[in-house]
Formats: structure tokens, sequence, C-alpha cells
């Protein structure tokens, strides 16, 4: 095999031919972790970690993309990413890559305070979040927010002389929409349509009032996936969703769920 | 609230009526782990356990599902679960529902024996698998086969004056198809496209043999996807695919990937 | 750098003196699936998958270990393995590898058929279980078996009007132990212990059943370990446990847990 | 069952006294995501998310812990989390809790900026960190880093005639020790002691460079565990150590693993 000499300017490898003729949709790179800054309703933003994956297309001629780059358009931006500022970012990654389209994807923690029902008592609960972002020949941008509730079996309500069995269950979200919509406004409607919502800190009186309340508004995974859409519906800026809900049931081992996507890829 | 005694029949909350107007397009069970066998090329079947989910929709005037009736179908059945007992299956959760679609998903690790390149010495590779089965106005049949393969670096190869960088990789690889598929058909062709297979069992003449052959065979995450999109279209019998392929990269702590679907959903 | 030819014995890089000083307490391969069957007491054994860890000691004068004798010696076993076949394993590892102590972890699904408590409909359900076997200059035999059921919280059922929330939780119990003790003994007195077990399938009846017993035996976190350390205290073959317990909160995002061993490596 | 009328104080439950006789070792919560903000040694301090356990002892006379004070802890405090604040937060557990010892566990990605080798590109690296703090009748706190490296496999360097097998490796350090230690030293030996470091950005010449340092450094799973051992040995502030190391295997499915502790458990 032959081999450079030291002094040869490198190969550029990726950017030889290929005959292949295969066109690949995405290529790039995955699972990097990066502290970024996200637009928050309260204050002006917060802080949190994201997890992101970068692609872009390859035309079926060149046998490789520059994969580096993307490291350094991430690695050049401020650390605040925010709605406002994927456009600019998935530009510049078309330009730098020569590329059709590009996809963004940033998964990360976003931290809401809650204060407890009756006594008021504060702390902060989570929820897993992400911003999905394309640009090309159609631009693209899906919000995604997971929320935990507590459901009541309406069931176990109703035929039980005492009790109801009732869990954690885990709601995912996803949108697109036109113009303005908060990860505050899509918590705030799951909090709505659930059994009872979840909160960081609990006394005692608070506790009374969670478990009564959940008590008084029995949700069966259908009726929860049922309220959000009823919700999401009324939301004129919404033009697609996707409603995922998960019980943990508390009797079983095996989890319970049901999905709702409106308008649904068969209409 | 009003309770029932316990003389009274116990009321069937699931079969009340709805006004909601949300139809569910899935509601059913996850995550359950059962005992299954597999057909295998070379003997009748294996067994191996799978992980599975269930679901049916559900039309907008029913409020809920009988979830109970997912176990019982499951828990009817032998063990034995291959692609030809799937319909049997699917039909009764359409009757025992009253559904118009129904869906099953089974994941589970296949076990293949492999004999090392060199000194032939033998043993068991695992293959994690899905079987996606739907029924309904259109059936549908996805099988999925995830092959962990080395992949080394065309460029570092190139470039440098020594060595070059390699890594394990996963293809998951996702097919539709006419007449009869193998797991196996599926492993040989991802083997043959990567830099070099893997093996459970390698001695050190083995060991040289899988570094050369790597070394002469370099493969970009690009080049792997295309190779593999090239023997997938060759297949008469595969009418839809999705190749993903991420490499776990040696040189960096993030991954790179690429992906092909052909058909694609824009054709 | 001088290159072997292709005739010359392969070195045996790994046999090379070492002369760093540092011992090494584990070193091995792990993450191996490998299909096998354990012991049952209902039948005589049943075919599940395990995720398989193999280590041995090595002494500060040698640079490496054989990793292959790891897979052959797996791959040359019949694949049932049960506590009968473990010290054999062990023994053929000590000497194969010429290490003074060798390990073997072997973490796996456990299936066990339950009927529902009212109707009796019956199914599976799994237990992820593990065994931990050491052989060397002391030998040791650690059973660990996780047990999710139901918990109900005494104080959310004191202090409200109606209900109390509830939810799923996840038991580990790890076990030394002299004589016989089967997977089946540790489910039966965690069952026990909780507010309620779980079962696969649950119809109405059942549910009610479920619903009003786990009402009637509220938990605390604290309850359930306690009231699994009493039962394990009374079991003679038992020398050593140690019990943790986790609930998914169904009014928290957070999750409670509490553990005991005994006795304590303090004592 | 009677009932509390609303106006009755609500019932302490948890103060309820405990006949079993079960002291419970550690009762706590965990997996709270809570925002962060971790000493570092370039600038102040970094925003990242921590995930949290806390916990306490119980003695066996009391029933119950009151899990809500431990929430109420976590948010009354400013969210700078260094090694400075652990021991109030400690402290304020075991008088809130009325505890002996109190634990807290935070789990945290870290950011460094890490310069390509030849281009110096620059960009972050992140790293899963964890303290593991406890104070009682003898304090603890242990820190955890890990980090990710390239190792080549020295065996298949010398009997091949080209190239090597080379894979990302991932090195769990904890330490115990006297006066400071920051988590860039405990980074910056493990990189020393690795076939080469990973970089965030690397352009074509540094992946020559990378490649062929990583030749040139070949490193078995047990190389790096003593090479860290020995660079650890020599930190005169540690005073106990345990490095973990899994090669995540390019020409295997499976990974080896080493482990060395000093003073080991036998000591």
């Amino acid at each position: 095999m032959t081999r450079l000499l030291e002094t040869t300017p490198l190969a550029d490898v990726q950017a030889h031919p290929d005959t292949r003729r295969v066109p690949i949709s995405r290529v790039g790179v995955q699972n990097i972790r990066f502290p970024i800054a996200v637009k928050d309703r309260q204050k002006s933003a917060q802080h949190t970690v994201g997890t992101i994956d970068m692609s872009v297309d390859l035309p079926h001629h060149f046998k490789g993309t520059h994969m580096s780059r993307f490291m350094e358009i991430l690695n050049s931006h401020d650390e605040v990413i925010s709605g406002d500022a994927l456009p600019d970012i998935l530009r510049t990654m078309r330009e730098r890559l020569n590329a059709r389209t590009a996809h963004l994807r940033i998964s990360f923690p976003y931290f809401m305070e809650k204060a407890a029902p009756v006594t008021g008592s504060a702390g902060l609960l989570s929820y897993d979040c992400a911003f999905d972002a394309s640009s090309g020949p159609t631009d693209d941008f899906v919000l995604t927010v997971k929320v935990p509730v507590t459901t009541l079996c309406p069931c176990s309500r109703e035929i039980s002389a005492r009790g109801a069995h009732n869990q954690r269950s885990m709601v995912t979200v996803e949108t697109r929409f036109e113009g303005e919509l908060w990860i505050e406004d899509i918590v705030a409607l799951v909090d709505e349509s659930a059994s009872c919502e979840l909160y960081p800190v609990l006394k005692r009186a608070d506790e009374k009032w969670v478990t009564e309340h959940a008590y008084d508004n029995p949700r069966f995974v259908e009726d929860l996936v049922r309220e959000i859409t009823l919700r999401l519906r009324a939301l004129d800026q919404v033009t697609w969703f996707s409603v995922h809900v998960v019980n943990f049931e508390s009797i079983h081992e095996h989890d319970a769920y049901a999905q709702v996507e409106e308008p649904s890829p068969a209409d």
C-alpha cells in the first residue's frame, strides 16, 4: 500500500466521487452533550444541558460528509440555544456541509417551579423536552414535552368498596404550530387533563388534597389521551399533534398505553 | 358518592358510551416479557425471551378497552411464536376486543452460532430482532434485525503513517417483504458490507485475520449504509427497507450515524 | 517498527512479564448474552436468556489475561446453567486462566405462573434475577431476586376522606444462604409483605379484590423493607441479606426508597 | 373504618412508634433532577444539571421518615452546589429529620474545553461525575469521574501485518482524598494513561495525529487500569481509589473490563 509522505497535503477522502448511486437521507453526529440556555416564560432563560443530534442529506455522488464541521458549528455558537437561534444554525449547517437539508434535535430537561396546592410549598419539577428542527426544501419544527402526572382508574373506583388503584403516568406531547407556544402551555393543559398533577413538595395537607383530587377525577389511559386531545384541538396555533400516554400500572408488571395523532397520517 | 353493594354485578365502566368524539389509534399494553420460540434456519426453533406490545384501535364512542383480554390472549397461546402464529393472534385480538385494527410487536434476542475465520472456534452471537405485525384494513409486517459489526475509517487509514481508527458499529435493518426472508439473510448481508464481522471467540490467528481484514476493507458510516442498501435492493422479495448505522467512534465521545430508506416517504 | 513474518509463531503478548507491580482484582468479559436453562420448582427447568460477566484476578507479574478463554469455556458448556453447574464452570475458569479467584454473574428474567385471586385467570409474570458466584480462597454465592409489587401509602389513607395514593414498587432482595433456597421462596415472602402482589391477568372481580386488599394493607416504603426483613430473618438457611425497595411514587416525579442489610458491614 | 373530619388536625402517621425492631440504614428520595452549579478550575463555576439522591438512617422505633423535608431542604438552597455547600446540606438533613447519618449523591455531566492536538480546534467535552457525601459518626466523601478514551490492542498490533483494533473505552475513577483534588486532575491522569485521549473537534491533521498516537501507545484494558493506578498512587492527597475500565471491543459484541481498588477491602 502506498503511504503518503508527511509533507503531502492530506487527502480529502470524503470529497472523493462515489458511483454507487445511493443518496443518503441523513448523515451526522449524535449524543453530543452541550450546556444550553432555553427561553423561559418566567425569566429570560434557564440554563440546562442538551443532548444534540445534527445531520444533513448527502447526494449520491459524494463519498462522505465532513463530520468535524458539525462540531465546529456547534462550538462556534453562544450557548444560548432557543427557537430563535435554530434557523441560523441550520442555515450554517447547510452552507458549511453543502447540503440541501439540515436537521437538529436537542433534548433537554426543562425546569418549572410549582407550589403545593394547599400549603404553597414550592420547588422545581423537571420535564424532558426536545426541539426537532429541519431546514431545506420544506422547513419543520416539532416541540416535544413529556409531563408526568397521576392517573386513577375509574373502573377500580367504581367497583371497589374502598380505594382505587392509581399510578404515575408519562404523557408525551409532540406539536407543530404557527406563532407562539410555550412549554408551560403544554404542561398546563396536560396537568388539567390528568387525575392530578405532580408536585415536588407536598406537606400533609397537600397530600390529603392530591389524594382526594385524584379520587374525584378518575381517568383511564384512554380518558387522559382524549382530554389532552380536546385541549390541543382548541389551540388555534397548533397545526399537528401527537399524544402518547403510558400508565406505569400499580397493579401490573406491564404498562398500559394509548396514542392519538391529528391529523393522522391516514387523513 | 354512591357505592355499589357487594352483590351488585360489577359495572363495566369501559363499555360506557363516550361523547368526546376522539377516536384512539392505538390503546393497549406494553413491556410484557414472555418466553417465546422463534423459527430458526438451522434447527426447527430456538427458545428466547420476548418483550411484547399489543394494541388495537378504539372508536370514539367507546369509553375504554378491556385491557385484561390482551393478557388472556397472550397467555392462551403456546409459547412458540413465529411469523406463522402472528396472524392468528392478531385475528383473535380484533375479535375479542371488537377492533378494526390490531398491532403486535415482539422484540427478542436471537442467537446464531459463528465460527472464527481461521481456527474455526465456535460460539454464539446474539442479535436484537423484532417482529411488528398489524392486521386490519391493511395488513403489515416489518422485520427488524440489529447487527453489530466493525468499521475502520478510510480517511484515518489514508492520511496516517500507521494504523487506522476503528470501532464497533450497530446496524439496524428494517424490512417489509413478500415470500421468505430469514434473520440469517439480513445478518449475512450486513456482515459482508462491513469492514469486518464480529465473532464470539477469536484466538490469536483469528485476531490477526480480523485486524488485517478490517484494515483492507475501510468503511465510512456512509459506505456501510450504502453497501447494505445495494444488497437490500438486490433482494427481490424486499419491498421496503430502512438502514440505520451508528458508529461508536473510538476517537470521539459522540457517535456518527447515517440512514437510508427506500422507497423513501417522499417518493 | 519490526513486523513479524506470516510464518513466525504469533507472539503471546499477554504472557509477557509486567514490572509495574499492580495486581488486578478482576479482569474479564461482560455483557455476553446466552440462552440458559434455570432450575424451576414446578418443572425441571425453564429456558430463558442470561447476560453474563466472567472475570478472574491477575497477579502483578503478568501483562494480560487470555480473554478468548472465557468465551471458549462458556461455549463449551451445555446451555443448562443452574446452581449445580456453576462450581464446575468457576473451577475451569481458574484452571484455564491460571487464576486464584474466578467470578461469574448471570442475570436473567425468570418466569412464574400466577393465578388471579378471585377468577383464577392465569398467566406468566417475569422477575429479574441474578446468580453471583465466586470461587477461590473463599467461595461465595449471592442470589438476587427483583419483585415488583403494589404499595399503598398509610399516611395518604389516614388523612384523606376518600382513596389513598398507591404505586408500583420494585423490591430487590439479595441473599447468601446455606442449603436450599428457591427464587419462588423469595417472591412469596415479598408478595406477602406488600400492600398487594401483582398479577398478569386481572378480571373485574380480581381488580376489585386487589384494590380493596391494597387499601386494607397500607405500607410505607419503610414498612415494606421491614416486613421483608422480618421474613428473611425467620429463614434459617439465610446467612446474609440486603433488601432495597423503590416506590415509583404516583404523586411525585421522584422515587422513594429504603434499604436494610443484615448483618450490616458495620456489625 | 373511621374517617377523620376535615377539621381534625391531620395525623402524623410517620411519627407513630414501631415495634418491629428493624432499624433502616437508608431511607429517602432519589432521581430528583435539579439545576446545579459546580466549581470549575477555569472559571468560578459552571451550570449543569444534577440527579440527586438523599437519604438518612431511621432508628427502629420510628414508623417513617418525613420525605417532604428532603425536598424542602433541597429547594431552600441556592442552586450553587459545590463541595463547600455539601456539609451544610447534610447537617440540615440530620437536624430536620432527626437522623444520625445523612447521605447525598449528586450525579452530573461536567464540561471541559479541549483543543485538538495539531490545529487547536476547540470544543466542549462532557464527563459524567458524582459527589457522594455522608455525614454522621463518620463523615465520607467520594468523587467519581468517568472519562472516555481510546485504547488500541497491543496483541492485535504485534501479530498483524497492518493496523490494530482499537475502541472507545470508559474509565470510572472513584477517590477519597484529603485536601484539594479537581475533576480536571482525574481527567488529565486518565488521558495520559490511555492509548489516546478523546477530542470534540478533530480536523484531518488532528485525525492523523490521534491515529498514530494511539498506534504508538497500545494498551490492554489491563495496561490502562495499571497506568491509572500508578498515577493515583502518586497523588499524596488520595487516600483510597477504585479504577474500573470497560473496553467496548470493536471486534466483539461483548465488552472487556478490569478493575483495581487500593487499599482493597481485603487489606
